[in-house]
């Protein structure tokens, strides 16, 4: 299993309907098939500087690789998370024994 | 639900029994009440520089805060996260409507 998550804040002004878009299109991502427990969620510690974040789970790298490489997640990032985030970081993790 | 979450590295080398006993120490944590959901989880994006991430749930703010001022979460905070930690962030996720 893998988890990967993108913690994120968006260039749109919080509540905005540019906002609410953006959030849409991102949920559409767990229609691409080989994702699993997918989640948009708020990040809300004041000692972070990300305001969103969205969690998807893989199987196995096989799976995140053929998410990454999937069409409708390349015209995602290009069209939408590239012009659209005003920063991020991905954060990806594994069980430990 | 918030889901809490500590992404850290440590001062320890990689795989050494330090570390172990760190993780180990780590994981008492889900013993106090008011915690759910627990993980200790190994980071891997080569995109972030931060090797491991601890996961816990609560079921609302005052779950939270009971957790947070716990004494054996104060007596971890100060006995091992502050000298053994190297680096961390504190990321914190609440559902979205």
């Amino acid at each position: 299993m893998i988890r990967h998550s993108a913690v994120f804040r968006l260039k749109h002004p919080a509540g905005s309907s540019a906002e609410a878009d953006f959030l849409h299109a991102l949920r559409k991502l767990k229609a691409i098939p080989s994702v699993e427990q997918f989640d948009v969620l708020r990040q809300v510690s004041p000692k972070c500087e990300f305001t969103f974040a969205v969690f998807m789970e893989f199987a196995d790298q096989a799976a995140y690789d053929f998410y990454n490489a999937h069409p409708d997640h390349v015209a995602f990032v290009q069209g939408r998370w590239i012009p659209e985030v005003a920063a991020f970081t991905e954060i990806d993790y594994v069980p430990l024994p």
